[in-house]
C-alpha cells in the first residue's frame, strides 16, 4: 500500500516532545507583524524569476495585443486572441513553488488596455467616502506603506476540460495549468480606505467595489436587473467585497503594482491590479482604475454573469430566464480545494524493468481557498478504498493570523509494485473535508475540483521495452489525448446524471 | 425525479428584476449594526422556549449531578453519568429551528460544577494584558454592551455511531441529535479585551486562552510536551483562538450568560460560557473562569488531546507514540458541513396506498461551519446519479458581515413514484463543495459528515396494509436498529479500507 505500511511522512518528529520540532516547519503562525521581516521569513525571494527576458511569441501579430511580449511556451486556449493561456505541465514540474511570471496563467476577456505608469490614475470614492481622492502610480507607490508576499492565483475554470468531457459547458478547455504562484508587492487596501476616512470598526453592511479599464461586451443585453444602473452595449469588468474583508488585516487585500520585483506584465494588470488572496482569479480586477465604497454589493454585470457554480439542472436559457445569475448562493468567491498530479505527466513512459522493484516519486500541487491551509494530500492506488498521506512541502508560512495564500507542492514515494490501473490524489483543508469524489457538472464549468485520476497501463513501446504509460484525464484546449475524452470511460457524474434537460 | 423536472424552489422570483425580490428573504447581509435592531430582525425570539418548567428525570439520583433538573426525553449515551445526551429526532421534528434548552445536546466530561451567580468570577489576564481584572457576574452583565443572536451548537461527534459501525472509535455513539440552536445573550469578547487594554489592530501572533472550572483527568499521563506546563493528574478543560478572531466584529465571539432569555442551565455552563459561533461545541468552554492573552496557543491538555480528525491509519497507540495529538493539521475548530434527514424518522411507516400517487414531505437540518452559509441542500433517490434541490428555510439572516451561525431547516416534496431503495441528502456551503460521499474513519470519530442515507422498503405490517418503511443508518447509543448496523450492509469506506492496522 503506497509507501509501505507506515505511509506517513513524519517530518522530523522524534520522541515525545514533538511540538517543538513540529513548529519549525509547518503551520504555527508567524510572530512577525506585517511590516517587519515578512519577506525574508515567508519565502526565499531570490528564487522568484522575472518576466523581462522572456522568449518571443509571434502569434500575436495582427491582433490588438501585438505590442505585448509573451512566452511562446504558454498553451493558448482561445485561438490567437484574446489571450487565454496556461502553464505547460512540464514547465510546472521544472519550476515548482514559484511560477515565472511569463509562464503564469492569463485570462483576458479582450484586448489588453495600453496603460502608462505616468498617466494612469486610481480613484477612491463612492457614496460612503467623505474624502474622495485620485492617485497617480507614483503617489500609490510612495505615499503608503508597502507589503509583499506570495499568492497563488487560479482561474476557477481550472480543470474545466474534465467537466466539458461530461457535457459541454459555456466555457473553454482549461487543463490543469490555470494556477500559478508569484510574489506581489503593493499597498494594503485597508490603508487606502483609512486614508479615505473610513473607520475599520464601522464596516457593517458596506462593500468595496473595484472597476477595471477594459470595455467589454455586456452579455445581459439591454435590460439589467438594477434600475439605477442601465447598461449599454459595453461595460467594465468589476466586482465587490465586503468592507469588513477589505479592512481585515488577516485577509491582506492588496493593490499590487509589482510581481516578483518587476512592474506588472501588461497581461497581468499593468500598472496596478487587485489581489484578494484566497479568492478566485476572476475577482482580482486587473488594470484597476476605480475603488468605490457602497452601501450595497456592486451592480457590475461581470460580478453576476460570471463565476457562478449553478446546479447541473440549470441551462444557459433557464439561467437567464429565471434570474439564476443573481442568486447569491451560487457565486464563486473563494478558490475551491483542489489537487492534481503533475508528475508523471500525461504521456510519460517509464521502463517497467527499471521501476518494478523500486519507487516512483509522484508530484503535484494542492491548494485550498479562503486562507485555509491545505492539511492533507492523499494518494490512492486502490480507487479510493485506501489512501496514504503524501508529503507536503510547505514553502509559505502562514501569515500572522494563521492564513495561507499559496498552493503547496507535494510528493509521494509510490512503491511500483502498487502501480496498476489508476493513481488518485485528493487534498483536505482546515474545514476537515476532502475534495469531492465525483464531478458535479455546472453551466460555466468552474470549481471543477473532484479528485484527480491518472490511469496507468503497461505498454510495449517502439524499442521493445515494456513501459508504464501514464494518462491524465484530459489535455488542455483542443489537444487530443486523455482517458476522459474516450466516451466509454467518461466519469460517472454525481449531480449530472442521465437525464434530459428540459426547456 | 424528485419534485418534478423543475426540482428547484425559486422563492418568489418573478420576471427579470429578480434581485429585489431575492434580497428580501435570503442571503443579503443586514444593514443594521450590532446593537440596533438585531434581535428583532434576526429571528422571532418569541418562539424560543425556556428550560425552567422542564419535566423531571430521576436517573440522576445518587450521582454527583442529582441536583440538576433534566428533561427525561433526552437520549442518554454514556449511562447515567456523566451526562451526555442528545435530542430525540421526533422532538427535533416538532420543534424545528429553535431547540428548547432542555432538549439541547449536552456533552459533559464529568460532574457539573456547582457555581453560584453571586460568587463566580471571570478573570481576564495573561502575560500580554496590562490591565488584568476580575469580573463578578453582576459586573459582566452590567458594565458592558450586550448582544444577542442565535447560534447552532454541535458536538463534532455528531453522527459518530455511523463511524463506529465501520470500526469502533474511542468515542461513544452519538446519533444525529448532537446539534441544536438557541438564542444567546452576552458580552462580546472583543469588548472585554479592549477594556483590558488590548488593541484590535495589534493581534498578530497572539492568542486568547479560555479555561473552565471542572477538574478533569489528564489523559496524557505525567509527561506533557510543554516544559512550561507540567501537568498533574487533573487539569481544567481549555482551548485558545487567535486574538485576531477574538477581536473580529464579524466573528462575534461572545461570553454568554443567557440562553433564550433565561440564565444558562447548569449543564450548559452556568453562570457563563464561551460562544464561538461557527466552531464545534467542544471549543465553547462552559463554566468559564479564566481568559488569558498569550503569545502562543494554549498549552491546555484538552486543546490537543480531543477534537482531532486524524487520518485513518492512526491508532490510539500510534497517536500517542508519534505525537499526532499535537499536529496542527488535524485540529478541529470549525464545524463541518453536514445534513441529515429527520423526517421520515427511523422506523416510520407510511401506507403505500395513501402515498403512491402523492408526495411525501422530507425534512431535516443542514449546517456549515466558520460562518459559511449553507448554499444548497440536495436530495437523491438514484444513489447519487441525480440530485434535486431541496427548499431551504432561512430563519436566520446573515450578520452584517455575511456570516451565519445557525443550521437551516430544509424540506423536499418527494414524488412517491420515486420512493425506492434509498433517499440521500447532502449540503453545500459557500466554499462550493458538497459533503463527502463516503465516510473517512478517524480515531475519535469526529466530523462524521458523509452524505446521509435513509433506506426505504415496502413492508406488510400487522394490519395487512402495505407500508413504506424507513430505516436510518443507526440509532443513538446502544439502541438497536439501522441499516449500517448490519454487517452485510456496512458502508464501503473511502479512507478506511479492508486493511490490517499494524501496531
Amino acid at each position: 500500500m503506497g509507501s509501505g505500511s507506515d505511509g506517513v511522512k513524519t517530518r522530523s518528529i522524534r520522541g515525545v516532545n514533538v511540538y517543538g520540532a513540529y513548529k519549525g516547519n509547518t503551520m504555527t503562525p508567524w510572530k512577525n507583524s506585517r511590516n517587519e521581516g515578512r519577506e525574508g521569513d515567508a519565502v526565499d525571494k531570490s528564487k522568484a524569476k522575472h518576466w523581462i527576458d522572456m522568449p518571443n511569441d509571434f502569434r500575436d501579430e495582427k491582433t490588438p495585443d501585438d505590442w505585448i511580449p509573451r512566452d511562446g511556451r504558454m498553451v493558448r486556449l482561445t485561438g490567437r486572441h484574446p489571450f487565454n493561456s496556461e502553464t505547460p505541465v512540464d514547465e510546472m514540474n521544472k519550476e515548482g513553488f514559484f511560477t515565472p511570471p511569463n509562464l503564469h496563467i492569463i485570462r483576458n476577456h479582450g484586448a489588453v488596455p495600453q496603460l502608462k505608469w505616468e498617466t494612469h490614475k486610481l480613484s477612491i470614492g463612492g457614496p460612503l467616502v467623505a474624502n474622495s481622492f485620485e492617485l497617480s502610480m507614483d503617489q500609490l507607490t510612495k505615499d503608503f506603506p508597502q507589503t509583499e508576499f506570495p499568492v497563488t492565483i487560479s482561474c476557477c475554470g481550472n480543470r474545466r476540460k474534465e467537466m466539458n468531457m461530461i457535457k459541454q459547458t459555456i466555457g473553454f478547455n482549461w487543463g490543469i495549468g490555470a494556477v500559478a504562484t508569484c510574489i506581489y508587492r503593493g499597498v494594503l487596501l485597508r490603508d487606502l480606505l483609512i486614508h479615505a476616512g473610513l473607520d475599520p470598526s464601522d464596516t457593517a453592511g458596506r462593500f468595496v467595489e473595484f472597476i477595471g479599464t477594459e470595455d467589454l461586451p455586456n452579455k445581459a443585453g439591454d435590460v439589467g436587473p438594477f434600475p439605477d444602473e442601465p447598461w449599454g452595449e459595453k461595460c467594465k469588468y468589476g466586482t465587490s467585497i465586503p468592507l469588513e474583508k477589505a479592512m481585515s488585516m488577516a485577509d491582506e487585500v492588496m493593490i499590487a503594482f509589482q510581481c516578483n520585483g518587476d512592474r506588472l506584465h501588461p497581461d497581468r494588470g499593468y500598472p496596478c491590479r487587485l489581489i484578494i488572496p484566497g479568492y478566485i482569479g476572476g475577482r482580482m480586477i486587473k488594470w484597476l482604475s476605480k475603488i468605490n465604497v457602497l452601501p450595497h454589493e456592486t451592480h457590475n454585470h461581470y460580478h453576476y454573469w460570471d463565476n457562478k457554480y449553478l446546479p447541473p439542472q440549470i441551462t444557459a436559457e433557464r439561467a437567464a430566464r429565471e434570474g439564476w445569475w443573481y442568486k447569491q448562493e451560487y457565486i464563486i468567491n473563494e478558490l475551491s480545494l483542489n489537487s492534481v498530479i503533475t508528475y508523471p505527466n500525461h504521456g510519460e513512459s517509464l521502463p517497467v524493468n527499471e521501476y518494478i522493484d523500486s519507487t516512483l516519486t509522484l508530484r503535484g500541487y494542492a491548494h485550498a481557498g479562503g486562507g485555509r491551509p491545505v492539511t492533507r494530500v492523499e494518494i490512492s492506488t486502490t480507487k479510493g478504498e485506501w489512501w496514504d498521506l503524501a508529503e507536503i512541502h510547505r514553502t509559505e508560512k502562514p501569515n500572522p493570523y494563521g492564513k495561507t495564500w499559496c498552493w503547496v507542492m507535494w510528493s509521494f514515494e509510490l512503491d511500483c509494485a502498487n502501480l496498476q490501473d489508476e493513481i488518485w490524489v485528493r487534498a483536505w483543508d482546515t474545514s476537515n473535508s476532502p475534495q469531492p469524489e465525483n464531478p458535479v457538472w455546472t453551466l460555466m464549468g468552474q470549481s471543477s475540483n473532484h479528485l484527480f485520476r491518472v490511469k496507468v497501463s503497461v505498454n510495449k513501446p517502439e524499442n521493445g521495452v515494456a513501459a508504464y504509460k501514464f494518462e491524465h484525464p484530459t489535455q488542455p484546449g483542443q489537444q487530443s489525448g486523455g482517458w476522459a475524452t474516450r466516451t466509454a470511460e467518461k466519469v460517472a457524474s454525481a449531480g449530472y446524471g442521465p437525464i434530459d434537460f428540459e426547456e
